[in-house]
């Protein structure tokens, strides 16, 4: 059985673009560019709660980055750097093989230097801290909304979670709805040319993993306002919106696992906005707005306001 | 039963020195000095393999935190910033407050600042990563030692591999012995204070995390050097020696888990390094030698050259 370092040297070395000192001694170094703040999210994978334990291990590979450059994203920072710490039950190669080749496809399209981890015998267990520069006071930060502020989505939500409620046996989706909601679930592109173009322009952000209620929620708390969100404004995709119907209101609402972003903006940057979504290519779509009294509502399809059944996932309820 | 937010508010908030934003956002903001580099390690703790699961949560906590600052003592890295992520199999209130409580009396001791985390639920597995800020070119690596350097080891070596036998029930330690072995297991100090005083005196320098020959052997295979070392001049606890005796030569030599440091420095920096271990009331023991030949020979108690049997500890042989 190969050991531990033959693990790290074998599937995790890869050539790193913006690192003093990689993978090889008891810590990686790095600079921070002057001027910069260093933004840091860590988040941990266990098989059976955030994936199926038999999900294919180059989409667990690519998914456990993804998630981590979507907290960059979610800040306006641009990623560099990851640690990745990984608890397996055995040394399986072809598995380790194709996680890594998830994992780098994902490092390389944005950009990240692997530059430390740790490889332990355990229930599968993968844990990554992210590291991204954002030029100082720059960060999109949860407490930065303002009441009157326009309510803004990227590209479609609740995809995801009806991908996973095809494969609990809930819904049964065909063709476009079913590829879509797989790809969503499976392989998330986190928004970070979205996010690096915020900065200055959004005054909140956050990235929707647990449920537009909840994170929303999030920025209300943390900003002090309420807000008033229309679900018909809600851009969803449109074969899961025909094939699903009414059942897909509580996953675009309360479905987490898309890592669109979600961020608020003085209603004077509406034309800027646009503008980024044309540099982009990508759908950005005003859903609703906050205001000074606490408290979020929810209008349905007929704007009528609906009571919140479903709050956003949290491993402890 | 406590949700995911509330065991971060009510176990894992704690003020910090030294950070632009802490927990509670999709990142942390922090700023590296000017001139300095960031280091950075990762370190991935799991039941049953590196610690008991019905060890004391107190012990737990520090020694997790303990082990990562250890690689920031080793590169001469002042430790600064840390994150924590921890799967759980259960929301165990006294379990959590138990944990917290030694994590934070570690953090607080060394000046390391919690600024994020991730709590999700499954077999416990605690993955912390660790940032500490170091004057650029100062680092201390694996790779500087040079031909006829001299071999030093802090402290004590072997010590928490007889409290580790001892637990195991593969010998039986009391009083001095036994005290001595279960704290060096369970609430390591890592070198900190020497780590800061070697930069520009040691030429290599590697925590003992997995026994000293394999640790000493990363930093001549990294540095392309061979080593005689006599394990007649290493200190080893008195109350441990005694009572053990030869059995205590494999703990010494490929016992892990001691967190001191061994490190390379040329013969001319002697007196420096007295001075050192005078300031800091540390026992700094010279060992052996580095050589240009290849190959780490140990000379045992009678100066004769011995087979190594036991390599360090691998997860995965």
């Amino acid at each position: 059985m190969a050991s531990e370092f033959n693990i790290i040297r074998d599937f995790f070395t890869h050539p790193t673009r913006h690192t003093d000192l990689s993978v090889g001694d008891d810590a990686a170094l790095l600079r921070v560019r002057n001027g910069h703040q260093l933004a840091i999210s860590t988040d941990m994978l266990v098989a059976g709660t955030h994936f199926f334990a038999d999900a294919l291990p180059y989409d667990i590979g690519w998914k456990t980055l993804a998630v981590n450059v979507s907290d960059m994203a979610a800040m306006g920072a641009q990623p560099k750097w990851a640690t990745l710490a990984i608890a397996l039950p055995e040394n399986n190669a072809s598995w380790l093989g194709e996680f890594a080749r998830g994992f780098f496809a994902c490092a390389d399209t944005f950009g990240v230097d692997l530059i430390g981890g740790d490889t332990t015998r355990g229930p599968l267990n993968i844990s990554v801290t992210i590291f991204g520069e954002i030029p100082q006071g720059l960060a999109l930060r949860r407490d930065g909304a303002k009441a009157s502020d326009d309510v803004w989505v990227s590209s479609y939500i609740g995809t995801a979670a009806a991908g996973l409620a095809h494969l609990l046996g809930k819904i049964r989706l065909e063709n476009d709805a079913l590829e879509a909601s797989l790809d969503a679930l499976h392989r998330p592109v986190p928004r970070v040319d979205l996010g690096l173009k915020l900065r200055e322009i959004a005054s909140s952000c956050i990235d929707i993993s647990d449920g537009l209620a909840a994170d929303l929620g999030h920025v209300l708390e943390n900003s002090k306002l309420g807000a008033d969100i229309f679900y018909a404004d809600i851009s969803k995709h449109p074969a899961l919106e025909s094939s699903l119907g009414e059942a897909f209101e509580a996953m675009v609402l309360s479905g987490g696992d898309d890592y669109e972003l979600c961020f608020t903006a003085p209603q004077d940057k509406r034309d800027a906005i646009k503008h980024i979504a044309q540099d982009l290519n990508l759908k950005l779509t005003r859903i609703g707005n906050t205001r000074a009294e606490s408290g979020l509502t929810i209008y349905d399809a007929n704007y009528q306001p609906m009571v919140l059944k479903i709050a956003g996932y949290d491993h402890f309820k």
